[in-house]
């Protein structure tokens, strides 16, 4: 097998790669950060790249022409799954197809919890006896027995590798050393002389899109450090779906994926760690929390029966394995703590949201909504919950609209329509020219296009003479931002299409909003509180989301932005055990309502399709504006 | 570095060897069987081989010259531990020094228990859910939920391998499987279809010598197969305190060791298996029994503390491993249980004495004596148990006796001799020409030498006109067998040095026994059972023990000769997780007295090293004979 350079512009970087392999294989297995949301099947054309000189690569495919336009050929453009080695060659990848840092919500609404982790030092300084002919007290005994009167510590283990040192480490101390305990049972560190002050854990939350840990000094509870990283499975699909269709292809692809959460994990770990000053091996124990699926591939759990009917998910309960067998880098004798699913798509991340927001503790009626690419939703308070799954797509995560993108440098994340002229304003990430749009940009666009009448309820465009219609292939489009304010030269603009994306996603998580309180028989009156969580949630215009009809018409002054609160909700289980007892309680007794097996659901769906609803006596606040100003 | 083929006769095997390499380097390693007591320091002389083309040895060293006659040299014979290669050679290993089949003691007496294992499986074809949309229970919770509604099983965690295959094994049976369950707690086998009749243990008696081990149906309590094996560590020293020195010398040392224990349990489980159809995988649990040292040794644990005042073992509670980290060819996921020690010299083989013999639990007052080289002696009852360890030192095994050795065909093993003309009658084992002499045979030579006035009470020879006492270098020996009828063309005989070695090593049980009697107490009278425990125990003459005095002078209808009552114990272990628990609180409630703590230990040292013993008040029936007989 031929080798060759392929450089990676404007990056600068030089990677080498066997004859054969397509942009894309280099990108993904030796990190050039091309975007692919398909997985490489040529079916999303966002790995878009522009190759001046194509003598070193294979012919332009029929896919390719598919999705690139004549004139883009001419000027180079490919796409990178299918473009080729034959020999070195100088790759430039433009902003739109570039995975470069994410705006990511790390922190999370949470609740105040009694310190009590599960790991716990101890120092043994003024506990040991020294051994004597008269009393040969053997090492363990001497440890264990001595523990006992100090500590209500009973039948303790010591893990088997720390007895294989035992007897060193003992007079290495001069008979000072410190203890680490594992979940009141089993000693798994034994240190000498006293390092009782340093003993952390990592709480992580695998988002299909991003992974995101904190550091916590487990002695006081504070978060130390702080790790996020896009999730290297991306590379694979950006949704569940083509991830989970990827893991079936082969055991290596389930292990490929498994690996690169767990790689992904070890570097927001040293991220942390250099950021604190902590040493990895001072990291005793993890909590983890992610969607069923994330929860599957990052365990190595089979899932193929999550996405056939019935949904059934391999593992619900949580799972306690070893760091050193899932390969995370902290103390060989680290555990890791995988919080509790609730169903098939609705995970432990989803456990944690309800952890974080406390509302199985509250009296008044909550609606929790964590908007993501699997939305789910909560309705009830501590008297019951019910929740469901709504498979709301990536749209929200600029998956099948045409200028949709992640929420990264250049993404239009705010927009306001003027009501008569049309004219647009907006913000992007970093203030950067656009290169697209993202989640919170589009949910404004659609909103305000809506308010502005340029679409009706039903998504269709009205007939307006604005320049800002603009058609292509005879279908119009609304141009948000001009080729000439672009980076992409190009209008960046709304279809027709793009629109129908937005209403299917909202009315998928609407449905759920809409079946779950036809079930608890409320109505939007009579929800107390709503929180919208989720990395992606903080950044939305509430405003746009009613307008839209992806919430229900609850007052904005009851709306809280709770943002990541599955991770928040895995440091709470981290720093206590009785969370994690309540995180097991939850995961049984949240009643999880199958959206497919609801008798309305179909024709809530085709209601919900509307914007922002077939009836606006739910949504009386727009009802009143369309009134007032229509 | 250049390699020789050097030929191992009469076996007739081939090795390869490098260059500079002894014959006994050679041995240890590829398994030529010569036998080494010092582990090749020259000093113990017992690895004698025959090389008639010496050209390709190194020259016979000073070493050699103090061990061999200048006859011997003529004749080709060298310290295979001396002679190191530079060429191709043929040698001829010597019956006296082949490592061979020994007569092995496997079973012992054992108590009746009620079988409770700690590993059962239970097949779960009608307890299942068959999922639906309306109930898409989770694989997992579909499992302990309904386990929990058939069985007493509640909080059971699955090992965390098994996750990873529980979707797919539960569809390839088609709802029907079959759990694996260690210790009420953790799931560690999965499988298709009813396997349950399918749960096998193994337990292991890791001897100074010998590792035997029976291989249990956990479903009968039935042992199914049997497995014996020299411990390999033996080329590494015959005694404790060679391979605690041989460990000492380096990690990779300490490594090898426990390397090679495992191996030799590993070889006894692959015996076991092949005799009774069992699969290896079908193992689920070992127990595990062995003399502080061993127990040490073959967990890897630090032994330095265990030969330095005040003797302290690293480890007394019972140790819990996997089978995988152990590298012990089980089921990948079984595990193991070291039952606990007792003190740095009385190890668990002592508790499975005390299990398998139940004097726990007597009425009775009762005397168990575990005849090894590190020998334990045991006095009490229900009431209180007191022990000790005696260093008797291996000249029981054959070491240190000019003819000594092992129990393997060729030994003398029994020895009368005549009052008036001391003629002497032998038995060798397997029946063939006599090669030596081994313990039982060394026990009734000396006793009866005693007996018929051949020595006095101090071991001293009297001066009688025999030709069966000859003289070497000035100093009188006892010939035992002529060289017309010895393999070896020479005279085995018994000297005077011969006669002290055994007087030292019965003087050191016979101390435990004295010093813990008086302890207790108690005399000669006052005990209503004794124990002879012991693979070697089983071959002693009741009478020449007391005529010696190695045992205190009981009845013999109140002697019982247990054997292995040592794997006996840790068979009762594997079937019983009650055993157990008394494993545990006698391993703490049986009171261990360090003997050179006692202040009479020193002058009762000395009384008992006169035969049998200084004040023959002691030994009424000894006194009778002999005030009858002489």
């Amino acid at each position: 097998m031929k080798r060759f350079v392929v450089r990676f512009e404007p990056e600068g970087k030089k990677l080498t790669a066997d004859g054969g392999s397509t942009i894309l294989d280099v990108s993904k297995e030796r990190g050039a950060g091309i975007r692919s949301e398909c997985g490489g099947k040529g079916k999303c054309g966002k790995c878009r790249i522009i190759v001046e000189d194509q003598s070193n690569l294979s012919e332009v495919s029929e896919t390719e022409r598919e999705h690139l336009t004549p004139e883009e050929i001419n000027r180079g453009y490919r796409l990178a799954c299918m473009a080729s080695i034959r020999g070195g060659s100088l790759v430039f990848v433009p902003s739109e197809s570039r995975l470069s840092v994410r705006k990511i919500q790390i922190h999370g609404m949470e609740q105040p919890v009694k310190l009590d982790p599960n790991v716990k030092k101890i120092n043994l300084v003024s506990v040991l006896d020294r051994p004597t002919v008269q009393n040969p007290i053997a090492d363990d005994v001497n440890i264990l027995s001595n523990l006992e009167k100090v500590s209500n510590l009973r039948e303790l283990e010591f893990e088997y590798e720390l007895l294989r040192i035992l007897p060193d480490v003992l007079r290495e101390g001069n008979w000072n050393a410190t203890v680490t305990v594992l979940d009141s049972k089993k000693i798994i560190d034994f240190e000498p002389a006293d390092t009782a002050s340093r003993v952390f854990g990592f709480a992580v939350d695998i988002g299909t899109s991003k992974i995101v840990g904190y550091l916590v000094d487990l002695n006081s509870g504070e978060v130390v450090g702080v790790g996020s990283i896009e999730n290297p499975q991306i590379a694979y699909g950006e949704d569940i779906l083509s991830r989970i269709s990827y893991a079936e292809e082969g055991y290596e692809n389930k292990q490929r994926l498994q690996n690169l959460a767990t790689e992904g994990i070890n570097r927001i770990i040293q991220m942390a760690c250099e950021e604190s000053g902590v040493a990895s091996k001072e990291i005793y124990e993890l909590t983890v929390v992610g969607n069923t699926a994330m929860f599957s591939l990052f365990l190595g759990i089979q899932t193929r029966y999550l996405h056939l009917a019935p949904y059934v998910p391999g593992v619900k309960f949580p799972v306690i394995a070893g760091a050193k067998t899932l390969n995370i880098n902290v103390n060989p004798r680290g555990s890791v703590y995988v919080l509790p699913n609730i169903a098939g798509y609705v995970g432990a991340d989803a456990v944690g949201d309800v952890l974080a927001t406390g509302i199985h503790e509250l009296d008044e009626m909550c609606l929790l909504v964590d908007v993501g690419t699997n939305g789910e939703v909560f309705v009830g308070n501590k008297e019951e919950l019910v929740c469901c799954s709504c498979a709301a797509g990536p749209a929200f995560e600029g998956v099948h609209i045409q200028y949709g993108m992640k929420a990264v440098t250049g993404a239009i994340e705010r927009v306001q329509i003027q009501p008569k002229n049309f004219e647009v304003k907006y913000e992007t990430i970093g203030g950067s020219k656009p290169v697209g749009i993202c989640g919170s940009g589009i949910i404004d666009v659609v909103a305000e296009m809506f308010k502005c009448g340029i679409i009706t309820e039903r998504g269709k465009f009205n007939d307006l003479d604005t320049p800002r219609i603009v058609r292509t292939e005879g279908k119009p489009e609304f141009v948000v931002a001009w080729k000439e304010e672009t980076d992409i030269e190009k209008n960046i603009t709304v279809s027709i299409k793009d629109v129908e994306e937005i209403q299917l996603a909202k009315a998928a998580i609407h449905t759920g909003c809409a079946v779950l309180m036809k079930k608890k028989e409320v109505t939007e009156n009579d929800i107390d509180k709503a929180f919208i969580a989720g990395a992606f949630g903080s950044y939305i215009n509430p405003e746009s989301a009613k307008f839209l009809g992806l919430i229900p018409d609850i007052p904005t002054e009851k709306i809280t932005f709770a943002g990541n609160t599955a991770l928040a909700g895995a440091k709470m289980a981290l720093i206590s055990k009785d969370v994690r007892k309540t995180a097991r309680r939850l995961s049984r007794w949240i009643r999880y309502v199958e959206l497919m097996a609801e008798p309305g659901f179909k024709s809530e769906f085709v209601k919900s399709n509307l914007i922002p609803y077939k009836n606006l006596e739910g949504y009386p606040s727009i009802k009143k504006y369309l009134e007032e100003n229509r």
